[in-house]
């Protein structure tokens, strides 16, 4: 399975950004791990902290690849343009959160997104992307 | 493990309901399968369509079990009691939706239970639930 | 015909609350004489004050009666979970209301269970149900 | 009795507008057959697309007639003039609606004319006028 | 006197739940000391976490007892069929919070209750009980 | 000076709707009275309960008389188009009311049209329009 | 093609109204030079102050002209009646408006009308209309 | 008659506030005049920028003063303190205006004192005070 | 103890305004009872109109005294500043209110001050003063 | 006439994107016979998924093309910025849409740009475009 | 350069009120630091709980001060009456916050003085009121 | 100290936009008397129209200079992801805008970034920027 991860603005921060709560693991660790856990898939991963990017991204891989697991960090509650892209492409994106975004500031529990992704899987930690992968073996 | 699934109001209709639509197969012959593929778990299936029936049983689990999957159904929208009651036992709770809510009315798209639950996971039809086992099993 | 009435939260107090309001008359005369009308049909009635009773009845009786009758009282602007009941059976269901809801307090005005029933006639008293047996007569 | 049916704004078309939906009767057609039904009774009928001349009529017949049934079409939503005028009338006003508004847009959802009538009837189709009619017989 | 005090949702876990914050005093023995203080009064203790229950308790008690001391815990936010039942009895009811309701989150703040009650008392801890007797006794 | 009064819906029934509260005395007998306290002024009468109506009245005398009362009756707080026609105009327009409506339902505290008239006279009764005389005379 | 222009409220006083602003042409003087500008087909014109008027309008012409070109005024944002009306015929229809409504007062800014509408054009002067007879001749 | 004027906050400066725009007499000036015209009742003037400097004075005066013309400023649109004062007192308030509020910001659209008081006049500059002195006369 | 009684807004018209409503009881004679009731605490009693005045008393004993009993009257749905000067000081303080404020006007029932004063007692008349002195008894 | 267009968001995937609803032509495409159709003016094409890139490529043609074409696609109803920058240059910009955006979601009904467009042309599917040419025509 | 430092409800309180958070240093003595820095200006300080006493102090410095630097405390989220004062009086205002008010509740995000002001500094502890000299002498 | 000054979009066309109004200095110029002021600090100057090249700049500068000065233009009232850099950042960030933002149009009064910045500076024209210079040099 060709599996492309998509992580929004402020994302790339991980690990060095107050380590005392979000741990010193970056993201690119985690990915590392990730690959290793399912060797025999293709994984991708593309950071990006501009819209218009995370836009391009998705038309290029949203017709062949076989999934896509997207955190679009704060583009999660503001942008349109993100969500119309979702609904133009052919391959399920499942939106993912680290964090319960239900339990912080209230401009950040509504999604403009969620309504066009197949499913949502938040508040897991790093585990979010991992249980986002194994929802793609269940299929 | 020991797992309480717990299912709200009209969730027992399930493979009676508009069979085309929701298939044939009803909870209690996936909750079997569920069990088959975990056979060294203990899964306890309880469903109400009463929200103090849903309340009661979070209370009596809610200190020992090691984890709890909550599909509130309708529930989810209009509880601030069952949101209290999750908060006050030990036990992480996991909410769970089969259906995509936030592609569906506006009122199904605000959750009182969210911010008082661990993760949420949802879209993913019975999966959902599935995906919620597999939760407790990463940690 | 099978008709099942069903009556919400505080419709048992009819004739003993504030009679010089709402007569002396209690709910079960009214069905007595209901019965006497419609002699060939069965008429069944079932008041609760739990929001899970009447889902529970609306499950029980949704496949095969010809038609119900439904005052959910309170319930009637707080209930997502009924209104989702009334979806999920097959018989057609009436709302009623003996008074007319609309010349009350304002969060009277909205009922979450009108758009999923089949009519809707409030305002006329106990004739209210008169109506809505009529309607049946109709079809 | 002397009953006064007033229809409002575009349900003159009925019959003619989207025959496979609304059917290929017309309301002249269907006055003929209530008419027939209730012999003893003078039914007259009223359609008008203009606000102004449905606050005139409801004036007319407002003070000798023995009921009004309104279905006041979109001005439902809008016009606190007509609500204005049923108040000041002596004639009890039955507010009917053939399809089901709470179903449709959001903006139906909201009556100026209910708190003012009578008693409502709606979603019986037609057969809202029929049961209209009842009302006045059980009275 | 005959006093009824009526308990809601998860107000049976005082004394279990988080112990650090709320004592260990459970509400049983708070019960006891309350009696022991008001050796002349018959003093009635409900706890249910179902909203029909509570409606069914209110209107059980409701014509014949002196005083009804009320914390409907989470349903005072949402349940307008409770509030309908304090409105449908004779025994004047008075609402109580333990907590300072008005500090915690906003859907808190309002209260279906209050309304159709006598008169509120809020935020002195197991006080307000202690508070609401005094105020039947004042009368 | 010239003067026109224009009424709006259902201002025509004044001294026959409920003369127990608004008075025996009709709109007509009031403006006899009234031309008699101005002899030397043309005081020009109209009323329709049609909005389109109140339009061609304001744009027939919009520019050559030397002013306007409007009572608008309920289409003060829904007319957009009454409001653009004052303001198409160039005679100042003074809009009155019989009763004090801001102590009346909360749909009649907004107005549409007092921003484009020139001065709001309201509660005094059917002084109303007498003040609104003066203010004429004292320019 | 026979194609129906219908004008609104207060769109009579074009020409008259604040000329150094709105120009001294006439909407009379502007159709003439339209139907110079396309000589083969044939335009009718209406104008109205009357929501009603409008309505019947659109009836009459609404099942076999080509199309309808219709600058509603201020009814654009109070009538849901006009909406219907468009609903309800077969021929296509333009909303058109002479300003740019987007830059002025916000209850200017929602229009009931543009959802039933094929398109909509505005913001041009009275080259608006003009753009509306070009839309129907790219068809 | 024993009439008082209560001017409030910021009218102390009117003739020396942009004097361009509301002309350079002060209020003092406008008073003298005032009194002349109406020689024979005693009118008396209270001007404060404080809230409770005019609850003092409307108590002081509002038992044995024939009439109050109020026109509260600012205060108009924050103070629940005042309107209650005016509940409060026998004396008739009249509230007035000097310019068209309803022409300017939103926020001062909505005046908590106007269902308080016996009727509102604005917006005919200081003639506003002239017209609700002729008020008291007319009664 | 050394007790504080502040009363805000109108609250010194109590025994002249509506004696048939609210008893020909003056607040001083009230206090002399409940200083008889209490001979040996000192309760002091302060009342202003003035938001300003209420906030200098809070100051001056909100350092010393064993407690503060305050009835902000209409300032409390209106005042931040009240609100901020009850955080600041270290007296607790218990807001009372005569009237049950929940069925009144939708304004009165938001209260600035409530989530800043450490318990609420309203509905029980001037009982409400009584109910908090037992307050700080039970302590 | 130099002329530049500018699409937002997703248009690129215009002819790919569910080509039984789009049809299967390209944007590039209906550019070549927009050219031809228009011989004597240079048409310039620009797409872009990012806000900024719409706003550089405004501020580098808005000083000296005579006219703008604007699809902004989903920002237009999210970007501010984009609607200052067409505030900020001397081109004239027409916005446009090939769908009725009103006929869609709620949240698109909004337009940040139309208050600062010359124009609106929407609902006309790609002669959208074809009129916005027509418009700078007509000048 | 003569310069009003204004302050408004509770700020006489620092230093006093929770030292451990707001230093022990009172405003007083960050005045008498203040005026040694600049030696050659007048800087005159005033505070009141009092909102008229700040329209009063604002009145008699705004014609012929330099500047007036003002920290309305509450006053700033509920008071028209001292925005309109800044608005009729002549000397430029600065509003200043010791505070970062955007991080804290949210009423008190809105400011009804900002749109008066010249200019707003927050945020900055005591130092606002410095850099707010400095913008005085910048200019 | 190193300084970095951010500016959003829009704002590379100081100068050149509107000189009557922005006067024709453009920001190049400006910086350059900054620094002249400033010999002995470093500061840079960034601008872009993108948002993600803002964020990006940010995450750049925010772990090693000594302050940023940030004029986020439009992005301030529509972008959580600049505000979440701003918090994910060391470096102290000083909010500045040009123009006094609460007194323009109403979608220009909410910034999400003022809750995460450390100070806000706004209205002083191009002071604004030296201004916040000062705030750090008087840390």
């Amino acid at each position: 399975m060709k599996i492309q991860i998509i992580n929004g603005p402020n994302l790339n921060l991980l690990g060095k950004r107050e380590p005392s709560i979000y741990g010193d693991e970056s993201f690119d660790g985690f990915i590392d791990k990730l690959r290793m856990f399912y060797p025999n898939d293709e994984i991708y991963y593309f950071q990006s902290n501009s819209e218009g990017a995370i836009i391009d991204k998705l038309h290029e891989v949203g017709f062949d690849f076989d999934g896509i697991i997207l955190n679009a960090g704060a583009y999660t509650h503001t942008s349109i343009a993100i969500a119309d892209a979702i609904r133009a492409i052919n391959t399920p994106v499942i939106e993912v959160h680290i964090s319960n975004v239900h339990a912080r500031e209230s401009f950040r529990q509504h999604s403009y997104l969620s309504a066009a992704c197949k499913g949502v899987i938040l508040g897991f930690g790093l585990d979010s992307y991992r249980l986002a992968m194994e929802s793609f073996k269940l299929k």
